[in-house]
């Protein structure tokens, strides 16, 4: 059956076809009317190629480095919680499919899996640690202190979540609020970092912690031994204000249309972000990449790599890390077709021009 | 049940599948082909935002005030007839859903209750009243000294009706003509505050009173004791004019679609009104408005307050006072998680800088 | 039955539910993929109203000259073929509806009905001769001769059809060529006028005369006793081209959507034609007109009247002579409560700002 | 029934309801979402006529050269591999309907009949010879010189399929690997010029010539004694590529969306490439045409020619020779009439102000 799986959409499909439907929609939904949701996907379909041709593109690259870290292919694994809802190996397994694959993967807070078990086969894998900052500013550090230990390379501070979206196909079947989002886990499973970090009371976590300001951020990046991404940027001018609060790098990303509905889908938002950002620090996204072109786009857009979400969740609820690095191996295949197509044969080296948006197209 | 309807939209899908169809019709009609009535919502849509993070959202202001009148949210109950069609206790149920929310109820001419009685539970909340000019402008100016002695706080005169749109679903089945819009009620409802006015003799009502002018108005306010408010502006030139007659505040509406079809929606014509009226007095709105992402964007373009028409109604219908007061409820938490999820803590500080109409987000 | 028919939309449905599809399918017929019979239509919806409220429309005049006759209202009732393929009264009914509704009519050189029949309940009526030019200059003389001896007051010169569009609903079904654009009669019925004509031998009307030039227009309209107006343009170039042939008016139409598919609408075409021509002579049009906001639209972008062609058709086809009678009352009924509901007492005094293309409204 | 078949869709249609499904889908599919295979398509109705009436159309010439060969009409037949697959004489009879039609066909590589056998029935016939460059320069040009002695009038070197793209339609049911698209062939069939070029060994076919650079191009163009047309143009920048390299033309395409998905439709990059050139060599181009309007679209503006791709295969399945010549025939008569109410006579004198895009309507 899953040879017969050919494009991510299938993969889509599949999972959402055998998951538990309070699974399913949990990792399904976006805020709202779901509007950014649908426009991560629709707005990389208003970006048009301008292919160039007879460039000898027999060989291609597609490796590249983020924050230093070399990666086969620009595309990670965003941070998204709780793995083992959709397969019993949960976080290990996608970590594993990232790190044979080559790339990064990107350990949420709310992850069912514990950070030591994660790391224990990362070798020299390029993983990063996803943080949300609960309570105070002194737990956020202790917590990247233990993330150092553990080997991760880069700590991925969300910002976009100051309280928790409005996400009605969660919250019409929501039980009782074990934890930020009202989510309520099996018995059977645990979200282990958070546990390990605050123990079972939750009465800290079930409180957003939303009166943090840049200034806070600036003080956990001064005192940080890893690198610090903040994640979750959509305007110049946060951009700016990541910049100066110490951030290796700037995530557009709008949370996959599961926060604010009506914001700027995250392919919108990337030209004004890698303008103001203007190559100071690197710059990723996540939202709507579902095909190779998708990624294309995203990177002559200038983005340095993308990350997905629940692409990786449908591979590993289909196949578990054969169904991840099934995942990646399409995205891996249709960006090199692509690059061989348009007449790119580095990623680290696309032209702007490649992209155009359908309302410039020149009419004469 | 009820506590399964978590947005409007289900309120008005519960409300409309069990109303008589003719009640149900009658409030969901738009006129003509309905394009303004779509418009209003869709028009929302087209508007995104630049939502900023990390900026101490803990402490969400929601309250400010209308005509000096402190509510709790910006988000009032606009005038509508006859909800004794939908709930036995009609208007004073939603007038008392209002009051215990903190906020405006705006009872209407055609009401199918004494205006005593919505305004003997009025303590101080901020009651206005809605005015149709009939006949002449004295009648209008004894309507007005009634209401002042009734405690309503302001006087809403409605400019948009010189005669009645054309609801081709109300049309369809009606059957005479006992009011200003041929609508007729069934025999255990009056027009309560039409009939203390004019007594059961429908002549006056029935012959809507189309030769009135801003010089009109101008009298009226003049010599009214409660400010005047012109509701159903679309355009600078009108909003010029109500500044000029006098009135204390413009309401940009198209009468819910019901009135000329094909009109700017409510939202496309803010900006203009807005602009022309340059602060020198308060801007409302309604048309459209479904979700706490509305009320954002209205207030982001000018409005100092919104309100709502038919889902007061559909949450009379569905649950009463205690139906009106969950959808006020639920606009007030989704507005209040937008703002947080926006980087806004208080609604009378908002940058027009947070909303981008989609046809203008920059594309480099 | 007839009274629930309260829009043009309705008279549409209810007659081609009930005409043999074949005629259904004649007039229905838009050429090619039907592209420019769809935007006719949606092209309307492109516009907006900005209406003024307080104007006083108690009093509002509809009526209005065509080339110096008196219409009751600016609608009159464009050339079509064949009306007694849907009612046995044919183009005598139409005519009749149009004169007691105070409008004109105009009459297709492929009438069903003898001219002199039309003509001899014309009175004072304003009626006009559409001329397809066969053969030469000097058959279109006769005719016009005849036409001002019957008493037409104006002669429609048909530009735009030097060879029949190809309307797929007709061709798939049609058996021989009869006539010039192959639509079979069925055998009790005549085209009395070209009989009257030319006899019954086709040869001439089956060859459609595509060799004419203005310069032919401009000889058939010096010689011609009747002013004379040019149907079917769409640019500027040919609005020029129309008055320097000398006639008296230019007439915006794509033949109903049934020639070139993919011309501009006649709504879109009409800003660019009416500047052109400015002022020097009265401008008309038809195609897409369903509604009274559309009438008014059309009007404020400088239409002096417009004319309705299948609407027509199906007020006849639905009631005869009282079916036609109702289709352009509801459509008088209609552009009064437009003027109304927008400020406009006068057909002969819409301001442009009356509409804004939806891809101009302001976004500030 | 085939009578009944009036336009190209009725064929498309008619083709696909008959065809084995993987063959129908084999020439169906485009690549990946099938977004420029439908761009091809929608973006020709972006485009509006502005016709011309009254200019003489009696008589119009559809004739025109490509490479100073003489074709009857501005429409030619587009390479597509394996005929055969849909009509057991194949390429022949293609080839045959072509030339009794007065217009150019064009041979593909992966044809599935001898070169010889169409060439022997070409006499003067305008064939074109299109080629792929497999393995290096030396094999294409023996390959040209024997395209030469066949009696083809030029070579078409596709210049965008350095590798195959991704058409899961396709790849959905592929079995094998037998050919550089991996499309098996059934056994009675023979991938004929190939075989005759490499024998049946296809491991140089299976590996897609990807190193080509304009150098290769240039250096076959200037040992080749035929004239040269890169096929699969879409900027400016390989345009003028094409050019230096020493092209006779710029033939614009994307291979009928089979190649990148989410490149420029091949009407809007028309524009830039006929600027581009600025009428130093001819352009052609292929990629959504259906109708004789959509024909007119392309030359107004600025293609010498079309050509034909799926339609013809489609003709093809449903009559043999003579299904291709009613479909050529269709398009003849499509392209006349389109001319004839657009007021052109000669398809080498067409305005560029034929043609608008909806976008750039004036509004006023």
């Amino acid at each position: 059956m899953d040879t017969e799986l050919i494009c991510l959409d299938d993969y889509e499909r599949q999972a959402l076809s055998t998951l538990d439907t309070r699974y399913g929609d949990f990792f399904a939904a976006g805020a709202d009317d779901e509007q950014t949701l649908q426009d991560n996907r629709a707005d990389f379909k208003k970006l048009r190629f301008r292919p160039r041709m007879m460039r000898n593109v027999a060989d291609v690259s597609l490796s590249t480095t983020i924050l230093g870290n070399l990666i086969s292919l620009p595309v990670g694994i965003a941070p998204t919680s709780r793995h083992k809802l959709v397969h019993h190996l949960g976080e290990e397994a996608t970590a594993r499919a990232a790190k044979s694959m080559g790339t990064c993967f990107c350990l949420s807070t709310y992850a069912t899996t514990k950070a030591a078990e994660v790391a224990g086969l990362s070798g020299d894998a390029t993983q990063w640690f996803q943080l949300y900052i609960f309570k105070d500013v002194q737990m956020a550090q202790r917590q990247i202190q233990k993330a150092k230990k553990h080997g991760f390379k880069a700590v991925v501070v969300t910002v976009d979540l100051p309280v928790v979206g409005n996400r009605r196909k969660v919250n019409g079947t929501r039980k009782a609020n074990s934890a930020i989002d009202g989510f309520e886990l099996p018995p059977h499973l645990r979200h282990e970092i958070i546990e390990e970090l605050l123990g079972r009371d939750n009465s800290v976590t079930s409180k957003p912690c939303s009166h943090l300001t840049w200034k806070d951020l600036a003080m956990i990046v001064s005192a940080s031994p890893l690198p610090v991404i903040a994640k979750g940027i959509l305007t110049e001018e946060d951009a700016e204000q990541a910049i100066k609060a110490g951030c290796s790098a700037v995530y557009v990303s709008n949370h996959g249309g599961r926060q604010l509905d009506g914001v700027y889908s995250s392919i919108s938002a990337l030209p004004e972000v890698v303008k103001a950002v203007g190559g100071r620090v690197e710059v990723y996204m996540d939202g709507g990449i579902r095909t190779g072109t998708d990624v294309l786009k995203a990177l002559a857009l200038g983005a340095r790599a993308v990350f997905i979400g629940r692409p990786a969740i449908y591979g590993l609820a289909v196949g578990g890390e054969k169904g991840v690095r099934r995942v990646i191996t399409i995205l891996r295949d249709e960006l090199k077709l692509a690059m061989q197509l348009s007449g790119i044969t580095d990623v680290n080296d696309i032209p702007r021009s490649l992209v155009q948006h359908e309302s410039l197209i020149p009419r004469l």
